[in-house]
């Protein structure tokens, strides 16, 4: 069971068919960056478009019954996703329409402040907010991940204590590792592992140690030593990998609608070589056997335990 | 088994408590008359939060097996349908964003011209658009009902015949019965059977002889008569009951933001007193055996037909 808990390509039959030839069985995409609720809705139709062309390939999953159901089928299971809180609003009743659409992660801030927490680039972290708590409340319930990858230390500290369910940082790598605001503390992740969240290691080259330059071994290093932190079940991969997106989506992502003073010069930079596209998940596995991990270990970091998360996380609570 | 095949009322615990002691199995209701994407959106939004409020009471259905679930819990299935296609904008795929969330029904026109077909109150009806063949397409490929009750002769007929799934008049009575333009000749009642299509029978006062003070007896005789012309297995409930609502809504209906001229002095007639609330369903089936029907032909008419088409028409066509 391969499960990535976080990519963002330009979506096409080359890249399903990769899917397919590295044996993914499940790919947390993300629909929405800045996107409002209407915008977010035609997002879906066209992701339902895709379903209907490329039915061989790829498949709308939203729990991980459905994962295995996909697996077997042959095809990878698509899982929505938001990066930030835009699609709902002001309106926290939309969290349950866009789960009955699929969409079971929702970040509660992406870089800057939202409705609901503040991002890891804001100036300030100003916790969760009042409309925070009431949204955290509803994902809660109706079974939709927070996930915090974007958000700053005290929101996500402040989400992990107050969610009833435990959370996720889907794609970000330790701090320790490469100091990088969008990386994680140790205190941080502890408290996650804590609650029995999950974290998906990334390969975006901005979180790793060297860039693109980043040896396979230093990242199953890192995993180790993260495993010796908090414990091999709360790790998965989130590889935040990004194919064949053209550079003014990276400035979509980085300044939406917000930023005035964007410079338009936002470029994408290349992935290390030993993973640069999704039939590239047999070296990572490979590397962390090298690192010392045991095949029963390297499994569910690989996607068991995502798995086991999906298990736990997408349904609704029982009233 | 009693289902009412459509619905608009403002709702409220007291009138499901109706439903229940009516036992009202399933009722088609109303969730749009000139919202647009996101305005319907939000309509369902408020519907989730009264299933979570009267869940003991209510619950969502979109196929005919949900209905029989339904009736064994002891709850009313209440399914999603369109007077217009408004909700739909100008993009097809917005079809099937609303199946998932549980539209049944769509209405390609409610009363005026609408972008795929004409309504029964415009200056003259231009039959089918480009676009309309393109959603009653998609509407066959997803599983959602085409309803022709508010809309033109010409466009009724074409849509039976272009329609590849037989399609619904969900609330209308014949023409013969009361010469409304509302009400439907016997040409398109024949071309509606013989496409295995269904009809529901209204109980709006402006639909019935003598309005509300249309007799129990005379609207029984008309359901026989009718029985004649196109056989039993295609008649059903469509009240068009539409209970407690303000008469502002009335205006909203017949004038939505197109009117200027509107005068703003509408106002709701009585219902019959043989026919006031969802605790009155007793009293047709009654009368239905008065006027000759058989205790199966009753139980056809009062929601076995309705079912037996629920499960031909609700589901996605196989690929």
């Amino acid at each position: 069971m391969i499960i990535d808990a976080l990519q963002y390509s330009n979506w096409s039959r080359p890249i399903f068919e990769q899917m397919r030839e590295g044996g993914l069985d499940c790919v947390h995409v993300t629909i929405a960056y800045h996107e409002n609720c209407v915008e977010t809705i035609r997002n879906i139709a066209k992701w339902n478009q895709l379903f209907e062309q490329h039915g061989d390939l790829i498949t709308l999953v939203g729990s991980s019954s459905e994962v295995v159901a996909a697996r077997e089928a042959g095809k990878t299971g698509v899982m929505f996703g938001f990066q930030n809180c835009s699609p709902i609003e002001d309106d926290y009743s939309l969290v349950e329409v866009f789960h009955t659409l699929g969409v079971r992660f929702m970040q509660l801030s992406y870089n800057n402040q939202s409705l609901l927490a503040s991002g890891c680039h804001e100036y300030q972290d100003n916790g969760i907010t009042r409309f925070g708590k009431q949204v955290i409340r509803e994902m809660n319930r109706v079974g939709m991940v927070v996930d915090m990858s974007h958000s700053g230390e005290r929101s996500t500290l402040e989400t992990i204590d107050y969610s009833s369910r435990p959370i996720a940082i889907t794609h970000a790598n330790p701090a320790s590792f490469e100091p990088v605001v969008r990386n994680k503390s140790d205190e941080t992740l502890k408290a996650l592992a804590s609650s029995d969240g999950m974290l998906g290691f990334s390969l975006y080259p901005h979180h790793l140690k060297n860039g693109s330059k980043c040896l396979l071994k230093d990242f199953c290093n890192m995993v180790a030593s993260t495993a010796e932190l908090i414990g091999v079940d709360h790790l998965g991969i989130g590889s935040d990998l990004c194919q064949h997106q053209p550079d003014w989506v990276l400035d979509w992502m980085r300044n939406g609608r917000w930023n005035k003073d964007s410079n338009n010069e936002a470029a994408w930079v290349s992935q290390p070589d030993w993973f640069d596209n999704c039939t590239d998940y047999g070296n990572i596995a490979e590397g962390l056997v090298q690192a010392g991990f045991s095949n029963e270990e390297v499994a569910k970091i690989m996607g068991g335990n995502w798995l086991d998360f999906f298990e736990r996380s997408c349904t609704a609570m029982k009233p």
